[in-house]
């Protein structure tokens, strides 16, 4: 007999969810449980939607976005300025852009940030990528949007001082208080970015 | 373009995650995003893992509890009491019982509660494989294990004055102050429980 109870189909699945970042054992459980009411079609949908992704997301040919196709819809899209290139450290932090509706260039997907410590070092993020699609010319600017922590900062001014030498303009995000924050709330280290990057108005 | 710079079978993933219980839009799409680092048999390890446990798990012949073969291994188990039968809302509440070890009865699932406002009425519970379990004979009592909320007490007091003719013994969990609990911090209506079913020592 299993002490829990539970039948074993479900007890694998919930662990398929449990492996899930932020999801724990618990909530593994109640999803597993709560996906017994799915329709035939429905698991099926889940299914094959964990399958299709796994099998037709690939990293885009020219600037390392995860796409369906060769070339990423951002990077197909004649409307878009080739010109400036925003470099960011996951997938994930493009869509937060193309959210903003403000910016109009192109990207370049690291796929992490340098971390000596957790075996990351240059050579396992896509930065030689970025390196050879400078070299291929008409590329003006290069805005770094890695985050503003230890990493995201050492992985942008290893990447800058790799990419000036090729004649390109290197710039960072601007980094203080958030827009409708309030400076009761802030921390010492975003008053102090504030603070130094203080413009004249 | 697609404005969010986001491949679609990703998003179609994401958008399976978001339809689970406590998944938001944001915990999808990161759970979708971390996904694309699976190996193969990874991600059809986890597809198998859902038509698995959609396909093969079922309800116990006896009672009702989640399984993947015909009776549940608790209802097969000859260790178990099978004159004591504890009455459950959901599956889950099993693995809760089993996890305290202190009970060697046997369990019945009504998969929900009575709640006429939603349209769940008693017909739509497991209510009448209770009473046919009963009919048969050889159970002596039964505990009525539903939760102490306005639905729960009221699906007990409507199942026991179903069963009561049927010549068994019915009872309710005691409820009242945690274990480790602090008088401090427990609702009044759980103190009032506390103290109305008070015992001698």
């Amino acid at each position: 007999m299993r002490a829990s109870g539970t039948a074993l189909p479900l007890k694998i699945l919930a662990e398929q969810f449990a492996r899930l970042p932020g999801i724990g054992m618990k909530s593994a459980q109640r999803i597993a449980y709560s996906m017994m009411s799915y329709t035939d079609e429905e698991a099926e949908a889940f299914a094959k939607a964990i399958l299709d992704a796994h099998y037709n997301v690939k990293q885009c040919a020219v600037c390392q976005n995860l796409t369906d196709g060769e070339v990423c819809p951002i990077c197909a899209d004649i409307g878009r300025d080739k010109s400036v290139v925003c470099v960011v450290e996951a997938p994930r932090d493009i869509a937060a852009f193309e959210r903003s509706n403000e910016y109009n260039g192109v990207y370049h997907v690291l796929h992490g940030l340098i971390a000596p410590l957790d075996g990351i070092t240059p050579d396992k993020l896509r930065i030689k990528e970025l390196v050879d699609r400078i070299g291929k010319g008409g590329i003006s600017e290069v805005i770094m949007a890695t985050n503003p922590t230890a990493e995201g900062d050492a992985t942008a001014l290893y990447i800058s001082r790799l990419i000036k030498p090729l004649g390109v303009k290197v710039t960072r995000l601007a980094f203080g208080l958030p827009i409708g924050g309030s400076l009761e709330y802030a921390d010492e280290v975003t008053l102090y970015k504030a603070l130094e990057n203080r413009n004249e108005i």
